[in-house]
């Protein structure tokens, strides 16, 4: 496929869909044909998908929620993105096979094969050329106030997100042209890094083919 | 577990829900305690993810539907079958894994093997205690003036017919406890073959137990 295809990960609140944007905007003024998009949904039947896993009132079981996650990224992988990957495009995507792996699998506990084999199917094997991925350390959610860990619930939320750090950490080291970023730095030094990573791997240069 | 689990299974219009209200029925009368459910839905969470699925206008991928269909078997499967049978109920069900490997993967091309994989995956490898697929005979359906091969479409709805009643016919013969039933026959002497099988396979015991 004649495109590159970028995918953003993380926590929420990790910055993603801040450096998404910083980067898509950017892409565009160097006259690259860009698309930016997110999981689950970025299509009708996606986002569909996407209300079922968002509704707080509906009783969702681990393997059907996965099984759902999966289905929406099969609709908008086969609609979206390679379709725009196939016209050159460059695909910019917050959330794609690796939170699967860190939410389900890593935090909630669900088996790691599995996943990796639902992935695979939901995909049909489709890989980024460059992951990154934003983790802030815990302390900086503390400061803000917003995570003390007073009540069971809390300590147990603490520990998913450990988990699910601690995954997205295993899941870097040994994934090909993934990289961890740190989202406690400022906004535009984690901008920079970004682009010095896209040039490093050669998806800047399709900007320069669209402009000259 | 303690309850018994039956599937009923077929082409559309084959007469599977007339026999399995009969058989609920029947159940009933015999003091069972009965569960009468269907595939896709049976749970709020399963009916919303049908109601995608019947969407005509929707865009849904051939892998997006296949992983939608197990994602609905899956929250079926956790939330109404298996404690149903935990508690020693007899459930019926139409439709199960048997639909989607003759339907997606015999009729509509997609690889068996995954199939396999998926259904295991949503079933968390729950089987049937009895499968009864009920299978009329082409020339039937031209006798009711229903499908008459006259253009492009006509064929290729004969076609997918012929594959997923071959289908039905190969996953038969091997599986077990799976039996082929002619749906052309009368339909109370379908229903006394129905009988006649739960008693083989020792599930009208259930009722007996429940009577005693």
């Amino acid at each position: 496929m004649k495109g590159k295809f970028i995918v953003l990960e993380g926590p929420d609140r990790c910055g993603k869909s801040t450096q998404a944007k910083l980067l898509y905007n950017y892409l565009l003024e160097q006259g690259a044909d860009v698309v930016l998009t997110r999981e689950p949904g970025g299509t009708p039947t996606a986002e569909k998908i996407r209300q079922i896993l968002l509704e707080p009132e509906l009783d969702v079981r681990p393997v059907a929620e996965l099984l759902l996650y999966e289905a929406s990224r099969a609709q908008h992988t086969q609609e979206k993105i390679i379709p725009a990957l196939h016209e050159g495009k460059i695909v910019i995507c917050e959330r794609y096979t690796m939170s699967t792996a860190a939410y389900q699998g890593y935090a909630r506990g669900l088996d790691l094969k599995m996943i990796e084999t639902l992935n695979k199917i939901a995909t049909t094997g489709l890989k980024p050329d460059l992951t990154l991925v934003f983790l802030m350390s815990d302390k900086y959610f503390s400061s803000r106030g917003e995570y003390l860990f007073s009540d069971r619930l809390e300590r147990e939320d603490k520990e998913f997100r450990d988990n699910m750090r601690q995954g997205y950490k295993n899941l870097v080291s040994r994934t090909e042209n993934a990289y961890l970023l740190d989202a406690d730095t400022d906004v535009d030094m984690i901008h920079h890094k970004v682009i010095d990573l896209l040039k490093a791997h050669h998806i800047t240069d399709l900007c320069l083919s669209v402009k000259s």
